[in-house]
């Protein structure tokens, strides 16, 4: 985007600041006619007629990330840009992109893509007990996201060849064999969050929400410097009343972009409860990668093939959080916050490329349109996908 | 929303018009800075700050439509108002709105929810041939619709019993059993649109987009001041390509609210092979209401349960037609488009809230983020669902 600067309207017309009974006598009515207009372009134009983007709002508490700015706006398709020390994102050159439209289970049985019980990944998430400092619920801006302080006993189990080498990757489950000698290697949860609507389809349809377990792998050699894996779990919407599994998170989740809450002592999230019961855990599996810029590929996705249940109110809550904003300064009509209030602006104006540097507190923001934060589905490219039957 | 002169803003500072030479030497710093920071207001403000709702932007061509103002912005949560003629919508007080979450067919036929073959709706939509100034393709600034100017002899026979009296409503049929005498009421098509996501829900999953056909009813005595009912198809995302029963519309399509056009002479819509096949022709049936305001009940609902197929650039390009806009003035950089400019944002500000009326070529709308256009799912209220099985 190419700002311009203003020059040609500042040298007709600027602001100059008159005393108020020295101006009061020598105002002209054109002069008394423009005021009124910048008066009036001030409130309306500022006022009531500027929506941010989720992630752009500027009572958002969030740091800067580094890199370039991003957000959800155009389900990525705009993403092109460079992380906090200057790499390229795979984002916009990848062709293992994340997410993708998933085919039928039928379909990949009938194919034969399909992974034998052995070849199974298995799943270990012990409850998350809050003591009132150790569970956050973020609004980080580009998701609602949960992270713990303290140690969680939680793993999950990835197949890979027994011999590996330094070309071994978390994604080589992919390409075994039944009776191929395997081992496991050791994933560790570091966050969840979600995403509405769904980012992957299955058959072409999109569901209302879904969640990304991220796990990270560091016991594979060529993972020394980290390798990610990420569990998947849909949600669809249902008519009978809100899913219990979600009320702890729910109830803790920050409206405000950069907002963190900790989640009450004695509030617990059965992690996993939330995958589908062990009897029915089918899954599809596949080649891929973050879902957000940097992109990264390499990863190891597991898509859940049952979904949970999600009730009307706690999706609009959700489509809330990652809302469209209208944005006021707080003071806006009061003599004492004027200066302030201009001061902010100014400060904000000059780097509005950057996003907002002026205090979040003095904003008021409310909701002018319920929001999303998914990505739009990637070209497969060809790439397996293959069905873990339970 | 409550708006406020902002006096304290214009007693304190105010925009004098003074002519450049005397300025320059007269300028203060802080008179220099004041100016800087409106000049940089102006551009960063109003410029790169202010995102519009589809229904909402200035360069809208669309006419008002009368009554209360709405858009798709909360999903039709926020729609309580009044009609051109200043009677109550319906939907925040009906009991029987659309769209809603659909179950699964199967459950439908295990509990006997099915109409027999003798009660099905039969459709016959001829091709609709374009001479380049008979059908329409517009962009009302609320979905992208279809209409004709010249006869369409296209029509929908819905099964009604044999005696009709006053109270016979169009949903009768939910209520017929198979031996029932029966007859025939013509429903008349009249325009059809698109919503992004889709509006109804089968098991909790959405599609990315739906087409509704709406018809009208007269030949019942309960109708004689016109019933409705619509015909709705899913369609699902490829990876394949395009669907080419949609080329025809989508390359006609306009991006700008209020725009239509005329699809070119010798260009076709097959619009009944944008139903399933008969031989798969499938519906579910309800009884519901409009999905837009003023959501008007009483309607009988159809929708096919096979969905049609639609790429993923075919989405993008819908979910960029109903788009949050960032607009401009096109000659805000300019020397000669200045007073203009001041001109109708002036008159702009001044209504803002009944949106804008200024000129809409003045402005340059560019698409902040996609859009979408479909109404929250509406609490079923035990209503009857039924299929309809080829």
């Amino acid at each position: 985007r190419l700002y311009i600067l203003y020059r040609d309207g500042a040298r007709n017309s600027y602001l100059s600041r008159v005393h108020r009974r020295t101006t009061a006598a020598a105002m002209t009515l054109t002069q008394r006619l423009t005021l009124l207009f910048w008066g009036l372009l001030h409130i309306f134009g500022l006022v009531s007629a500027c929506i941010y983007k989720y992630g752009t709002s500027p009572d958002s508490l969030a740091p800067p990330h580094g890199g370039t700015h991003w957000d959800h706006g155009l389900n990525g398709d705009d993403w092109i840009g460079v992380d906090a020390v200057g790499n390229p994102w795979t984002c916009s050159s990848g062709i293992r992109q994340s997410p993708i439209n998933l085919p039928a289970t039928q379909s990949l049985e009938l194919n034969g893509d399909t992974l034998s019980r052995n070849l199974r990944t298995s799943w270990n998430y012990p409850t998350i007990h809050s003591n009132g400092s150790n569970v956050e619920v973020i609004n980080n801006g580009h998701a609602i996201q949960i992270e713990w302080l303290s140690p969680y006993a939680a793993d999950v189990q990835i197949v890979v060849p027994a011999r590996q080498s330094n070309s071994t990757s978390v994604t080589a489950v992919l390409g075994m064999q039944q009776g191929e000698q395997s081992t496991t290697v050791r994933a560790t949860p570091t966050q969840f969050h979600f995403h509405t609507i769904s980012e992957h389809l299955i058959m072409g349809k999109h569901y209302p929400l879904e969640l990304h377990i991220v796990h990270k792998i560091t016991d594979l050699p060529a993972c020394t410097s980290g390798c990610y894996s990420v569990t998947s779990v849909l949600f669809e919407l249902t008519d009978v009343g809100d899913n219990s599994l979600l009320d702890s998170i729910w109830a803790a989740m920050p409206m405000r972009e950069g907002q963190i809450n900790f989640m009450p002592a004695g509030t617990e999230i059965r992690l996993g409860e939330l995958l589908p019961h062990i009897n029915v855990r089918d899954y599809m599996a596949y080649e891929g990668s973050l879902t957000t810029p940097p992109c990264t590929e390499g990863l190891l996705w597991h898509v859940m093939v049952h979904p949970q249940k999600i009730s009307r109110a706690q999706w609009t809550k959700y489509k809330t959080a990652v809302s469209f904003k209208d944005c006021a300064f707080k003071n806006a009509t009061s003599t004492a916050g004027h200066r302030h209030h201009r001061h902010h602006h100014h400060r904000r104006m000059l780097l509005a490329d950057e996003g907002p540097v002026g205090n979040p507190q003095d904003y008021t923001c409310t909701v002018a349109a319920y929001g999303f934060n998914y990505r739009s589905s990637q070209q497969a490219y060809g790439r397996a996908v293959k069905l873990a039957r339970a």
